[in-house]
């Protein structure tokens, strides 16, 4: 089955906002094994949208519209699908009623084009829309089934994983299920060259890598008439991807993130932990602290930008930041203690590097980063060089940060 | 004239990658006065990029396309816009001496394959690429000109700035120049407002607001003979919305960040700033020392998630933290107040809030953040309420803290 995609939207056009509904919905229709061809970006037109529609129902099994269902005049999504598709529109009461009722909980008045969201064309399946007050709409016809969708990605997508997906899903008569293996600490080609006989031979289940800053997600795809048959496909792959990749593999059986798998390990070994950055500058302690419940294992953290204050919040001494530099392996290391014993944690991440782009040298260039992690007093220091902007090196230094404190602990804790 | 884009890949057709070109297409294109009203999304697949390109040939005045010039099979971008255009391909001599100088300089071997993005269309116009393999192509046609760029955003972006936009600019025989006017602690909808009769009465210069978290950028872009002119038409403009914004403007003749108009501001009193973070746990600090040379004005700074860091490193008080919680105006006020004598720093800001899932009360629901600022000694404190999940309501309270810390320094400064 072809699906494809058309964004509607003047915004879009004059590049006033980056289409990220174009990268979610074609993962989600990929996942539902529909075959995508074609994605298309037009405005708040009704002839061109209309020209649009008509071709895309002439080569496509499902299209999937997103965007122009507000209240306003310029807003002609669904009327232009109304009348490709030979619709009348009536007054949806339930519609009616729910704008209502949004309306009132939030003691916002109605104006008269809000009734409009409530218009509907005959015959069309009305998806109810929780986060907002454009429902959405399938049109089946005998050509081509059309899904309207709302534009604010906050709505789009859980109405498609609520109720597009499970309606697809139908169409089908199969369900799709990913997994995805998330690894740190090894680099994509490598990845990819690890499991290159996987990827020649794969059929179902299907699989992908994909890179992120310091990490590599491998998503697994497969298809089934159910859900527990699909697990059953992938469990075999899930457990030859942990073979491989071994202590690399953070995630397998449950999505979380690496800040999160960091956190959960210092947890499940009730062991606190303390931050010291000098160029990640909070970087790392902010995305530690994204993870809810954060607080049973980390409490306080420090942001030693200067010499001095490395000095007088760490304890690194005079001497090692003349004789080596701020940026050194000896002071990546005193670092990590002083920031451990002055928060009296069990294990400290310490960083310190030039992030540019001013600063650097021949002998300590952009990009140079040295990171000291100390878990129960006993200290790793590694050398890193990353490239790019100051912000991307900064990222870059936040992921090996957690990295490389995840495997010293692993180790501290035999986990390995 | 008209454009439209056509972005080639099958990574985008399976949402493996978020296409920014569109936007960032879309964003130049119109700031040069071209009117764009389609984009396409296609595959690697030179049958349906063939049916793309030819309908787009015949409706609009330039068509660029991006991505499929890499070197493998699968990239054939080139190859069918020579076909669609009738001309046929050779080997460019000094797109092969560039290619083997890239390689030479960066230690790597050339393989078979990689001459293929030597060979050209005939006619074509080449555009030297200094950060990729792959050159830009420029083929004039009776029907349209049809511009290829690479697909990966740090190639795209350089080649269309220093090549593509001269171009484009030529063909127009008018210069369009764009100024940014960016506010913050203004909401969007006030903003527009505010300069509702500026928007309606917009030819030239032209205006558009767009929306960022916890800011409004104002674009305002000019079209005329030449720059000078261009900015001399801008220039009353300029003036008008420092008139009516006042102090909200941050950013007017320079495009700077947010807290790099703060950290300049710092530096201009000579005064230093330290952070004291509970629910932003190190957002503010790390995104203040993304400012290259902020170290005259950021030294150090305190992540203090438990109530104990609070009392310990700032110095808050068991009372106060027993009496009106961690999450409170007056924690607030004593840990700005801790954080700068700690630090002996001149100014502080201090972030508490509940930043959810969890902890939320009826009282102090989620979402509730209160931040203090200390600036001589002299010290606000200001009640928010913000709303999403936990990473939006930790970047709205860091943007926040900017806005609340500027006001606060140029009130002390006296520049108001």
């Amino acid at each position: 089955m072809v699906a494809e995609f058309i964004f509607v939207g003047t915004e879009l056009l004059l590049g006033n906002i980056v289409n990220t509904n174009g990268a979610y919905l074609a993962r989600e229709c990929a996942a539902l094994g529909l075959s995508c061809y074609y994605q298309t970006v037009v405005g708040d037109n009704a002839g061109r949208l209309e020209a649009v529609l008509t071709q895309a129902m002439g080569r496509s099994d499902v299209v999937i519209l997103s965007g122009g269902l507000g209240p306003t005049e310029d807003d002609l999504t669904k009327e232009t699908a109304a009348k490709v598709c030979g619709r009348a529109m009536y007054l949806h009461e339930p519609s009616r009623e729910m704008l209502k009722r949004f309306f009132a909980l939030r003691g916002l008045e109605l104006t008269e084009n809000n009734w409009k969201q409530a218009m509907m064309p005959e015959g069309a399946i009305v998806l109810e829309n929780e986060n907002g007050t454009a429902p959405g709409v399938i049109l089946e016809t005998e050509k081509a089934k059309i899904i309207l969708l709302p534009g604010p990605p906050n709505e789009l997508c859980p109405l498609f994983e609520e109720k597009v997906a499970p309606y697809l899903a139908g169409l089908t008569e199969q369900v799709i299920y990913s997994r995805t293996v998330k690894l740190c600490g090894v680099g994509e080609s490598k990845a990819e060259t690890l499991i290159k006989d996987l990827i020649d031979a794969q059929t179902n289940p299907t699989l992908a890598t994909y890179a992120k800053t310091g990490e590599v997600h491998i998503r697994l795809t497969a298809s089934a008439p159910d859900q527990k048959s699909a697990e059953k496909l992938l469990e075999p792959l899930l457990g030859e991807l942990e073979r491989r990749f071994g202590k690399a593999v953070y995630a397998v059986r449950e999505e979380i993130t690496l800040e999160q798998a960091v956190v959960e390990l210092l947890d499940r070994q009730g062991w606190t932990l303390t931050c010291a950055e000098s160029c990640t500058g909070g970087l790392l302690s902010g995305r530690l602290v994204n993870v809810p419940g954060v607080s049973q294992v980390y409490r306080e953290g420090f942001v030693t930008y200067s010499n001095k204050a490395k000095r007088k919040l760490l304890g690194v001494k005079k001497g090692t930041l003349k004789k080596y530099g701020a940026v050194s392996a000896e002071t990546a290391e005193e670092m990590a203690n002083g920031a451990a014993r002055a928060a009296k944690a069990d294990a400290a991440i310490a960083v310190t590097g030039v992030a540019g782009p001013g600063g650097g040298t021949e002998e300590k260039p952009v990009g140079l980063v040295y990171i000291g992690c100390c878990v129960n007093g006993k200290t790793t220091v590694k050398k890193y060089r990353f490239s790019g902007n100051r912000s991307k090196i900064r990222e870059s230094a936040v992921s090996a940060a957690l990295t490389l404190l995840r495997s010293c602990v692993m180790r501290q804790a035999g986990e390995v």
